[in-house]
């Protein structure tokens, strides 16, 4: 290959699908200058960017205009080597009219994997189906500071919960033979004061201990093919031009061997943000040399830039090189490069691709029943119930009036998260239909509670400072039985919502009057049924004490409004759990749960970080007992494992999920520990009066650290292990102590506590 | 010295002197079990905690409490070594009738490194006059988050501005024979979400480039004797455990000599707080260990615990000999070890002490006339303009009704910070007179404007949400010709106040009603003089845009209010500069000025980081014009210097004050630079009409940052001199090119640029 047919495997070009079944479009971004295909395509293309995710497109139309333009790119180019096309899949395939699910912080409340990769897998079948080869999908991000806009993207704040999560996920849509993209390597969450992309500072330890083992789990444990870089620069140092990172960590430790992808236009940001480079050929050579292979979404620095520059000779063809062989590589295993590979995807097998765009319009479904069933359970075991005074379940045979308020009662959006179709690209297409069902939560809670009355009103906007609409909202309050009030944010990117990209908050207070409306909701006496469609957490001030229930859902997709209408009726029993702590104080960010003493005590601060909920919270409908633990050694040396045992029952009535948190607190170490942290956790559903008995083996691995010497370290002492039902609730406490010398881990280390459940006989 | 002898060199007893001239009682603190004197003293003692910091005493009769506890400690101990007494003086010497200057705050306002090295000279003559050899001042933390409480301790949130200005109070703390202690080393200002000790998340990079360096100017400059541990732990490691920290860097790489003390308590927080000691033995070992020689205030693990833990053989002997050696040299150097050393301190020198208390209470003035001058001249050089629309200066001379609103008002302790001694002990004995005359800005204002009519009230609380107050005040407000709105802060130690230790702020919006106060205010249509008494930086919402003028006071001491009063009249020109940026946002924390430009946009966030007025802005009551900019040579190596010169005259009426401000812009570097910070500053004063020329020579140096590898860099390239008038509002830009090798420097690197200042011929 040339130099220049090199250099044209590793970028891509921003396209939309044609609606009408042609070749794809350029994308005219407002961040970039127009690219000419022809001009391009004869040196051949690394990648196609966003083919569906760019405009509004019939499945089937789309999938034909790209499987054109995928013929037209292996014809240009000589050795017919055709574009990876890849597509965003955060919450779903990113197409319009693809099933769009709850978000990955839903996905944390769900505490299931395997429910999980059962998603993902649905979602990489249906972007196989139509010819996408790679999906910039899970973020790993853990949070750590709830402002930042794009927390509902992400899966939590522990990361133990991200990293297993995500495994799952890339486990899943790899099985469809999807290329996964692990996001946003590394640190993004951090971003100072949760303003998107601000520059992050932190030491090597909290990197080490909080933000980098969700990455190493998902690169150890599921065969994932691709990571992203992140936008920011940690300590000074960006991370598209980290090659500590993207080569020194990721590829010569942890033997990663797939392909490194840019997020977008983050190559010409090292020269236009961050000020590392002065050209877009310093920028290219800065990245490429750290260990970039792919320039996104277009080609803006390696292109012409990075040509000269090794022309010049600044940049050494060998990087060149080292980055083409991880691409084409990453195509022959695609099949990309098979003698009899077609552009002929899955679903137009068969199908006369020359009948016209008509008769091709509808035929491929992507949000099939199947799919919707899918998002349906994972939103019901997502929502989580974080108080309840009895208030809930609301019987469903009993005739009542509900007063549904809030701005969230009758949007049909209010479930999407910024990157669902709907959000991302349809609010620049507002006279297209939204291409998927999105029952409101007033007909959900029609369709559920066929018995009552369901007044509505809107109260106030999500971000609106008026109080105009709060007389009717509260008249009609103090008509009902019950107010739920259906609160929280709208999705959007940079500024045009109150969550997502580039929509950070100031504060944890909810967004507009919403806190004053739930206020004056409160005040009428009637109960409240605090219900959140959200990105992040709220405060709630005093609607923390004083509802009668709370709700916290995570923008739960499609299905969503069923399933809270479902959780509220007791027709599905609440088995969510936080997946991020939610704040008492609105001013205190950052923060989690993940903290030291100092992190958590108000014993020196006039702000109490103390949560009003903290992380791994949840009710449920029924009860539960925790007994009979057993610890087979309470002094196990420090590569060892500890084996223990206890009993779950269902002490209620109905029918509920517990879920068995392990938590670790390790009382002095030679650096600073958290108060607690997540190290294993299962769940658990009991029928009224079962028991199960837990047994769970805990390897002294995971009580390793970084120590001083910046070594993962395990250290003779005393252990706790918290059996708990959150992260505040530790119901029974398993107390070792490791003996023996201390150890230095390398990076095969164990990752996991294995646990095993076996009913017990009813006493 | 037996082992228990050297041990008994390295804590304090915290004490109080007794107001009847008797010894010193211990004090009991209710963090810590009473000691006993007589149980203690035969081995010795190393130091004595604020004898006069503890409770109210007369100072003469303080000075006797002590003197007679010297000699008890000397008869006591087989040495006759007498005990180093150690007290506060943040901002004053911390005693009860002591001048009370302004907060660090608003020394950084004045920019005047010479006058604030002439009040610490008082300081220490004062301290010294009584018997008091040490003092814990000043902070050196740079402001990282403007809600953390401590913020009206620091000097600003520039480096090189806390560096000068700092090096200058220890310069004059020390001409007075006392040892200056610099704290808090280190990172403390950057407590998570600005929570008091909460842990710091921070890389080594921020840590060496923002952090470190006003210590490292200090310790080159002042001759400083002593260094207090921060109580916080930078990514998981406690200072005050940090070997590389405290000896590594400090004694080995600075070539520091004195004695590093703890903060109070710190290092039982060791075990109680960050949980990496598992004793309190363990907790004397790791803070001996890593570099720490005297325990403070009291004796909780230097003592017994320590002593156990030596003869069980888990400390070394050589360790407490390192310390106790440090130890005694100070005291030698201070001359307690001479053979001629006596109790007597200064001021009772030649006094008959057998008098008895009453001959002796009033004796020793410690706020003479000369004192109270200087308070004042750093008041008024404090006080920053911050907006004027032409309201200002107020014509004292013309007849005007103005309306005084708002709780500092009529608060004579309004001008005061957390460690005035009427704050930070005055507040438990509210019966005690406050020992120095304090007049509340009503008074100000009478006296100053003798022929205006003043109205006064009070509106609302500092931080009640009461707003029952405001009909009177905007009764007032309307019938003015103008409002001076006096709002702000009432210190206070943990939560008893809105700014100081312990006193963080959840955001950056005025306590209480403040901001419902002043924007009602701003609705009479009366002009409006916004005057904070303050000791952090609020978002003043509209207030920054509709105010008439805004007036930015940090707690500017115990003539703060006639300097304000004489501002707002313009008998003396406003000069001040700010030494924090005013935030528009008031959740956008951390944030300062010093951040990248990633630090700075709002193109990708909702967030608006943009400051209403930005570090270093100040306005006067003059014009200035800037002009003939010269620049020797516009290529420079790297180890070279860059010359400049420029003309600034004074095109106004008024006499004033310029400040020039010298910021570097690095625009291509690698590794992220912030967009602009601060290298050199000079003051100029300037009569009407008068021109001056400025002549600059810039090292080279002064472009380093920390690299890649960690080692201070200078980089060819260009680079942008910027002469400014703010942060914000550059007048004059050298553009240079450095050029030649990278130079990797050490520690003996320049750190100043150097100014001339020459008359310029009226043209």
């Amino acid at each position: 290959m040339t130099l220049k047919e090199k250099i044209a495997q590793l970028y891509g070009v921003w396209v939309g699908a044609s609606d009408e079944g042609a070749e794809v479009a350029p994308h005219q971004h407002d961040m970039e200058e127009p690219v000419d295909l022809d001009d391009l395509l004869s040196d051949g293309l690394g990648q196609l960017t966003r083919p569906f995710g760019t405009v509004p497109v019939d499945p089937a139309l789309g999938a034909l205009s790209l499987m054109r333009t995928q013929a037209r790119i292996t014809a240009a180019n000589r050795f017919g080597i055709p574009a990876v096309a890849h597509e965003e899949c955060l919450a779903g395939f990113a197409a319009w009219g693809a099933t769009a699910y709850p978000v990955p912080l839903s996905w944390g409340a769900t505490f299931d994997p395997a429910l999980v990769r059962e998603m993902a897998a649905a979602i990489g079948r249906d972007m196989r189906a139509v010819g996408v080869h790679q999906g910039l999908a899970p973020v790993l991000d853990v949070v750590r500071d709830a402002r930042w806009g794009r927390v509902e993207e992400t899966i939590g704040e522990d990361p133990y919960l991200v990293g297993t999560i995500a495994t799952a996920y890339v486990q899943g849509l790899e099985s469809a033979g999807i290329v996964a993209t692990l996001k946003h390597f590394a640190g993004y969450s951090a971003s100072r004061a949760g303003r998107n992309l601000a520059p992050v500072g932190m030491g090597t330890r909290e990197l080490a201990d909080v933000i980098l083992p969700p990455f190493e789990m998902a690169i150890r444990e599921s065969g994932v093919r691709s990571v992203m870089h992140s936008y920011t620069d940690i300590d000074g140092i960006p991370s598209a031009a980290d090659d500590r990172l993207l080569t020194g960590l990721l590829r010569d430790t942890w033997g990663f061997s797939g392909t490194v992808v840019a997020d977008y236009f983050g190559i010409a940001f090292l020269k236009t943000l961050h000020g590392v480079a002065g050209t877009f050929g310093e920028a290219a050579r800065a990245a490429l040399a750290a260990g970039v292979d792919v320039e996104l979404p277009t080609v803006n620095t390696f292109g012409a830039p990075l040509l000269d520059a090794v022309r010049q000779g600044h940049v050494s063809e060998e990087l060149v090189d080292r980055a083409v062989r991880r691409v084409l590589l990453q195509k022959a295993r695609l099949g990309l490069l098979d003698p009899d590979w077609s552009p002929v995807p899955p679903a137009l097998r068969g199908v006369d691709t020359t009948a016209g765009p008509d008769a091709l319009r509808g035929t491929v479904d992507l949000d099939p029943a199947a799919n919707r069933t899918l998002a349906r359970r994972i939103a019901e075991q997502s929502v989580v119930l974080v108080r309840n005074d009895g208030t809930l379940p609301l019987d469903p045979r009993t005739p009542c009036r509900i007063a549904l308020i809030g701005p969230n009662s009758e949007a049909p959006t209010a479930v999407l998260g910024c990157y669902s179709f709907p959000v991302h690209v349809g609010g620049q297409h507002p006279d297209t239909p939204l291409g998927i069902d999105l029952p409101t939560l007033h007909e959900a809670l029609v369709a559920e509670f066929s018995s009552a009355e369901v007044l509505v009103a809107r109260g106030t906007g999500i971000d609106d400072a008026g109080s105009e609409g709060f007389a009717e909202a509260l008249e009609l309050a103090r008509r009902a039985d019950v107010v739920v009030a259906a609160l929280g944010d709208r999705a959007g990117l940079f500024g045009r919502g109150t969550s997502g990209e580039g929509c950070d908050a100031g504060s944890l207070v909810l967004p507009g009057a919403q806190q004053e409306l739930l206020d004056a909701l409160l005040d009428t006496g009637t109960p409240v049924v605090t219900t959140l469609l959200a990105g992040r957490p709220y405060a709630l001030g005093r609607a923390a004490d004083e509802s009668a229930a709370v709700l916290q859902s995570f923008f739960p997709g499609e299905a969503g409004t069923a399933a809270i209408a479902s959780v509220l009726s007791g027709r599905t029993g609440p088995s969510g759990r936080l997946p991020v702590s939610v704040p008492r104080h609105p001013g205190a960010q950052p923060s989690t749960y993940l903290a030291s003493r100092l992190g958590h005590t108000s014993e020196v601060s006039s702000i109490d970080p103390t949560p009003a909920f903290g992380f791994g919270h949840g009710l449920t409908y029924t009860t539960f007992h925790w007994s009979d633990l057993d610890v087979e050694d309470t002094e196990v040396p420090t590569d060892g494992e500890v084996r223990l045992a206890l009993t779950v029952a269902n002490t209620g009535e109905r029918a509920g999920t517990e879920l068995v948190q392990l938590y670790l607190h390790d009382p002095v170490a030679s650096v600073v520990q958290p108060l607690r942290r997540l190290i294993g956790y299962v769940r658990l559903d009991l029928a009224p009066g079962e028991r199960k008995r837990v047994r769970s083996v805990v390897p002294a691995d995971l009580a390793s650290f970084t120590g001083r010497t910046g070594t993962r370290t395990v250290e003779p002492g005393e252990l706790e292990l918290r059996l708990s039902a959150s992260s505040t609730e530790p119901r029974l406490t398993a107390r070792v102590t490791l003996v023996g010398p201390v150890r230095q881990l390398d990076h095969h280390r164990r990752l996991h506590a294995d646990f095993e459940i076996q009913p017990c006989a009813v006493p």
